[in-house]
C-alpha cells in the first residue's frame, strides 16, 4: 500500500464512520416515536395514567401540566345572585370554577358535604375507574352512596377515559353517552374520528339528570340538545329536580352544557371539534402532539386560534373577551331579575288569600327563567362556545323572570 | 438580393406585422380601462349619474342593476308592535323596508305625508344635488320646508355623493359627517382609502337628529358611536325628539345605525369596510370592478363572503340566517314587553292620585327600553352587522321595558 493510500484510508475510515454515526442519530432522531414505541402492553382496564405515561412520555408531560391549572375561585364572587338562586341545593354551599382534570378526585373529596347528597353517580366523571365500577355493580351502582364508590377510587380523570389501551383510538367509556346516542339512532361504529374528538368530551361536559326511580345517570337529549329542547323534555316528563325553598317553584338544574352549547355554533358547524381548540397540536422537541392539558384556548391563542385566524393574538383576545363581557353583562341582568322574582314569590306565598292559579303560573315562569340563566352560568366559556345562542337564552331568562315577578305580584291582588 | 433573402423577407415581414398587430390587440385588451378613459371631463358638481356613466360604462351598468332591488314590504307585517311604539310620529303611518339608492327620490315623494313634517333636511340623503343646495342656502337649508328643497331635486343618490368627479377618489360630501369627525379630532386628510370605503356609507347609514333651534342635521356621536353612548349624549343634553302620546314618555328616535353598529364588530375590527361585503369585486367581461348595486351580501354570497370564508355558500347562508333568526326572536320579546309598558303607562296616566315620581321613573325607563329596541329594528341587517352587541342591546330593552311596566303599576298603588 502506498503512503498516499494509507493516508487516504486514515482519513476516509473515520469520516465514513462519522457519517454512519451521524446518519444513525439523524435517522433515530426523526423516528424517535417509532423507536420509542411501547414495550410490553397497557392492560385493558388500566386506570393509572402514569402506566400509560411510561409508553407516551410526551403526552404524559402534557397531562402533568394540568397541575398548573389549579385556580378555582368561587362563582359567587362574580355572580352573587347564584347563592339565592341555588337555595336549597348543595350548590348554594359551594360553587367554584373548575380546576383541571387531575384534580377531580381531590376536589370532590374537599367539596362541601352538601354537594355529595346525590349518591354514587356524582363520582361518574371524577375517575378513570368508573367504567369498571359500573361494569362490576351494574345498575346497582347508581343506587349506592357517594362514599361507597368514592372510597374505592384512586385515579382522577385520565387516559383510560377517552382511549382504547390497545389501539389508542378514541372511545366512549361512559354508558350515559352511549345510550343517549343510541336513542338518537346513531350507529356508534360509524362515528368519524373528528366527531370522536368532540364526543369523548361529551361524556362529561354535558347536562344530565338522574332518573327518578333508578337514579340512573341520563342525558336529557331525546328532544334535541338545545336549552329549549331539554327544558321541553323535562316539562313533558313533569320532572322537577328540586323545589326552591323560598320561591316554591319546581326547578330543573342544568350542568356544564359545553357540548350542547357548542353544537350548532359557528365553530362546530364549520367542522371543528372540542380538541381543535382545547387540545391544539403542540411541538415537543422535534415532534408534534395533541396537547393534553385542557384549559381555555385564551391561555394559548397562538396554538389554538391562529391556525385558522390570522388576525393576531391581541385581536383574537379582544374579540373573545369582548363577547364574554357582553354575555356577563346580560347574565347579570338576568340574575338581578331572578332575585326580584324569588323575593316576590316569597311574599306572595306568605300572603293569605293569594290567587293560587296565578302564583302557580308565576312559579312556572320562574322555573323557565332560572333554567335559561343557569344553563348559561354553569357552562364554561362565558358564552363563547356559542355567543348568539347564549345571549338569546339570556334574553329569554330576563323576559320570563320579569313576567314571573309580575304574576307573583298579581297573585296577591296587585292588578 | 438573393432568392433566399427575398423568400426570408416575404415570410418575415408578414410575421413581424402579425406579431405587432397581435401585440397591439393584446396590449389594448389588457389596458382597456385606460384606453377607454374619459373623453372630456365630468363637471365639478355634476349630479347626473348618467353623465358619469358615459365615462364608466361598467359601473353604470352595475348602478342600473339597483332598479331590480325594488321590494319594500312594510316593517309592520313582521313587527306589528312598531305601530304602537311609533304612535305620534310619522313612522306609525308608514315604515317600509328600504329600496335601492336609485329609488330614493321616488320613495320619499310617495311616502305618507306624515313622514315629511320634519322639513328640508329629510331630503339630505335622497339626492346627489344636496351638497350644492347646502352650499347655496347655507344653514338656512335646514330651516326650509321639505317641499322647498324637494321640488328642486331631479337626481337620486348617485356617483357625486361618494366620488370626486376629477380624480374619482372617494370623498365625503355631507357636512354632518365631516363635522362629526372633526369633533372627534380626526384629520380628514389622513383617512385611509379603506376607511373611506366605510365612511362614504356613513354619510347616510347612521343615526342623526336635528338641533333644536337651528334644525341642523347632526350626528350624536360626541360620547361615542355605541347605543349606550348615543343615549347618554341625548340624556346629557336633555334632548327629547317626541313625547309618546299614549305613554307620555319623552323619546329619542334612532335611525338606520348601520355604521355605528358595524364599528367594533368582528368584521370591522378585522379590517373590513362596508364596501368589502356590499360592493364586492365583480368580473365584467375581462375586467374587475367594485359592484355598485348595493344590497344584502346574502344575494351574492359567492362574491361577498367566499373571498374570505371557504365554508361554502349553504353554510354561510345558514350562519347568517340563523343569527338573524335569533335576533328577530329576541326583538319580538322586546317588542311585546314594550307594548305592555305602553299599556300600563296609559292606565297610570289616566288614574287619579297616581305617584308622579314613580310614573316619571317609569317613563324614563320606557325611553331607554324603546331606544334599545328601536336602535336594532331600524338598523338594516337584522342584527348581522354586530350580532352579540345587537342581542346585548335587545336584552337591555327587555329588562328596561319590564322594569318600566312594574314602576308604572306601582305608581298607581300596586305595590
Amino acid at each position: 500500500m502506498s503512503a498516499r493510500s494509507k493516508q487516504f484510508i486514515m482519513v476516509a475510515i473515520p469520516v465514513a464512520l462519522l457519517i454512519i454515526i451521524a446518519g444513525f442519530f439523524f435517522f433515530t432522531r426523526h423516528n424517535q416515536d417509532l423507536a420509542e414505541g411501547p414495550v410490553g402492553e397497557i392492560a385493558a382496564n388500566e386506570p393509572r395514567s402514569e402506566v400509560w405515561g411510561a409508553f407516551y412520555p410526551r403526552h404524559w408531560d402534557s397531562y402533568q401540566a394540568n397541575y398548573e391549572n389549579s385556580d378555582n375561585p368561587s362563582h359567587f364572587e362574580t355572580k352573587p345572585y347564584l347563592k339565592t338562586m341555588y337555595a336549597g341545593i348543595g350548590f348554594a354551599a359551594e360553587y367554584n370554577e373548575p380546576r383541571a382534570h387531575v384534580y377531580t378526585l381531590d376536589d370532590i373529596r374537599a367539596i362541601d358535604p352538601a354537594r355529595k347528597k346525590s349518591g354514587a353517580a356524582c363520582n361518574t366523571c371524577k375517575s378513570s375507574q368508573i367504567p369498571e365500577m359500573i361494569n362490576k355493580y351494574g345498575d346497582k351502582y347508581y343506587l349506592m352512596t357517594f362514599e361507597e364508590i368514592n372510597q374505592q377510587l384512586t385515579e382522577p380523570i385520565g387516559c383510560l377515559d377517552c382511549h382504547d389501551p390497545k389501539t389508542m383510538k378514541l372511545r366512549i367509556s361512559r354508558p350515559a353517552l352511549i345510550e343517549a346516542l343510541e336513542r338518537q339512532g346513531r350507529d356508534l361504529n360509524k362515528i368519524s374520528n373528528q366527531e370522536m374528538r368532540t364526543l369523548v368530551c361529551a361524556q362529561c361536559h354535558v347536562t344530565y339528570y338522574f332518573l327518578p326511580e333508578s337514579k340512573k345517570l341520563t342525558f336529557p337529549w331525546d328532544k334535541g340538545v338545545k336549552a329549549d329542547e331539554i327544558l321541553a323534555y323535562y316539562d313533558e316528563k313533569g320532572f322537577t329536580e328540586t323545589v326552591h325553598p323560598i320561591a316554591g317553584s319546581g326547578l330543573v338544574k342544568p350542568r356544564h352544557a359545553e357540548y350542547e352549547t357548542f353544537i350548532g355554533s359557528t365553530h362546530e358547524s364549520a367542522g371543528l371539534a372540542c380538541a381543535d381548540c382545547h387540545m391544539p397540536y403542540t411541538r415537543v422537541g422535534n415532534v408534534k402532539i395533541s396537547s393534553h392539558d385542557w384549559s381555555s384556548p385564551l391561555n394559548r391563542i397562538e396554538q389554538s386560534c391562529t391556525t385558522c385566524h390570522r388576525n393576531g393574538v391581541d385581536w383574537l383576545r379582544g374579540r373573545v373577551e369582548g363577547i364574554q363581557k357582553q354575555c356577563k353583562e346580560t347574565q347579570d341582568l338576568a340574575g338581578e331579575a331572578i332575585l326580584e322574582t324569588i323575593a316576590e314569590l316569597k311574599i306572595s306565598r306568605e300572603t293569605t288569600g293569594v290567587n293560587q292559579e296565578k302564583l302557580q303560573q308565576a312559579m312556572d315562569l320562574h322555573r323557565k327563567a332560572q333554567w335559561y340563566l343557569d344553563y348559561v352560568v354553569v357552562t364554561n366559556g362565558y358564552g363563547f362556545h356559542n355567543p348568539t345562542e347564549t345571549l338569546n337564552n339570556l334574553s329569554k331568562s330576563i323576559d320570563y323572570a320579569h313576567k314571573s315577578t309580575r304574576l307573583a305580584r298579581e297573585a296577591r291582588g296587585l292588578n
